[in-house]
């Protein structure tokens, strides 16, 4: 069987239908790759699209997608809950199968060069193609985002990896980079109060004092009217959902608020959630490879 | 994506291992399908084996494993433990993936029938494909088991769904049907209270007044002095496994006995444990075909 690498873009669009729809198209036009989800937040003003494909398909439909956001998102008018530094705010390539972290750095330099020789737009590597170590972290490659990186740009330690020191007018900057699967998992609390949100995420993610493989930030569902936990758990096997899950309930407890839902936004592998049962059900020596029927199917 | 259909025909030979590898052979040699298991025990006299494809290949391994069974086992000579009454005795379809048991009790029929045409042995169509609630159990269906059948084949309510009433010869007659997977699911209790376990597995089944999908006794486990819920879950999505875990918890307290463990016996469907981490992680909205990974790559 082929490889299998997959690309999870995100765009700073949540609302535009024109515009999402146009992403839609070119994702699925591409040939060598499948378009398995996309959803778009209106409040974060956010697009996530999750494509896989081989090795050419997926660098050319990365390549399209960063190229349509280019021209049809003006960072210069873009609002929302979500931080962001670009219309394409990162693009990350992800070994599915028969593929390794290695290659998919190789694949993120290609792609990364060729976006800024041919429309301009200046790149970081980060995650685990990052050219330095605080690179790695996509906070601290985006801290100041869309608005703040001209003068971030001028420092010394913050020239781009591929192009001047300068962001496009309206496209500003794009993360490029490989990483493993990672599952951006929710929690919702029932306060309106964003500053109970921020504090637990704080609690909650490493750079807080918390879980090694957890990032997190609040953030307000104003169509909601509630605040929420919003984590991406970039090791889901270092640091399990249900983990995260229930530091949260517990320190929410300190301001009388409670979680009211939680949501996985796009995919998530079936392993990340069936942890979680485990650990619920209080399932005995249960062996993930074997007992999974589904295992036996994948080849 | 591809439909997955899971077969498991049970066999009334256990010992001949010739026979055996005979079903072996033809279980490894039809296209589209992949022998998952395949286990034989020589008291019983019975080989069950476990067998998925997709729609087209799981009908015709399902039908030559039957026609192979019907040339070279016979039940004038058969003896073993297991209650059997054809040389082929039952063959369940079960919907894994992108299928549902309705498809499968399509496909139970069309196999009934070509069974029939082809090798003149009547069928009874039992569990979901049942043409009667009697016929749905299978305990009913094989009552008077190969040697009575003759008898019970003129009884106004036995005639076979496909043949006349009248067996095969030498392979009797075979039971076809459809079924959602079973999940084996055992609750471990600290307690060495048997009868503690007794009044909570009735609880807990249909039989008892309990849940509709699930069975269940009471099971001392010696080696650890502990008492266990051993319930088989016959149908997930109809009662999740979460739900029975949690009456259990509930029902134990009266007794002042807490839930220790739970146990997984073989294989489970994914979605039977992701639908637990759904409901504890109480995520909003999750679309298990759509947000699994996995589900992506298997068609």
């Amino acid at each position: 069987m082929a490889k299998i690498i997959e690309c999870v873009p995100n765009f700073s669009e949540g609302k535009n239908e024109e515009v999402i729809n146009g992403l839609v198209s070119i994702a699925k036009s591409v040939g060598g790759v499948t378009l398995l989800d996309h959803s778009s937040d209106a409040s974060h003003n956010r697009s996530v699209f999750t494509l896989v494909g081989d090795e050419v398909g997926i660098q050319e439909a990365a390549f399209q997608l960063v190229k349509y956001a280019s021209e049809n998102i003006d960072m210069t008018k873009q609002h929302g809950e979500h931080p962001r530094m670009g219309a394409t705010d990162v693009v990350p390539f992800i070994p599915i199968k028969d593929s390794s972290v290695e290659e998919c750095v190789e694949i993120s330099k290609k792609v990364a060069k060729r976006i800024n020789d041919e429309l301009n737009i200046p790149i970081f590597l980060y995650e685990d193609s990052a050219s330095t170590p605080s690179r790695k972290n996509l906070a601290k490659v985006r801290k100041g985002q869309f608005e703040g990186m001209p003068e971030k740009l001028k420092e010394e330690e913050w020239a781009p990896d591929f192009g001047e020191r300068k962001i496009h007018p309206t496209a500003g900057i794009t993360a490029v980079g490989a990483r493993m699967p990672l599952v951006a998992f929710n929690v919702n609390l029932d306060t309106s109060d964003i500053t109970i949100a921020n504090k637990i995420a704080k609690i909650i993610r490493a750079s807080g004092g918390g879980f090694k493989y957890a990032k997190g930030i609040g953030v307000m569902l104003e169509d909601r009217n509630i605040a929420q936990v919003s984590m991406n758990m970039v090791n889901f096997e270092g640091t399990p959902l249900y983990r995260t899950f229930e530091t949260i309930r517990m320190e929410a407890k300190r301001y009388g608020v409670n979680i009211i839902g939680s949501e996985i936004i796009g995919l998530t592998p079936a392993k990340a959630m069936i942890d979680c049962a485990e650990y619920y059900l209080q399932v005995e020596d249960f062996d993930y490879g074997k007992q999974i029927l589904e295992n036996h199917l994948l080849g």
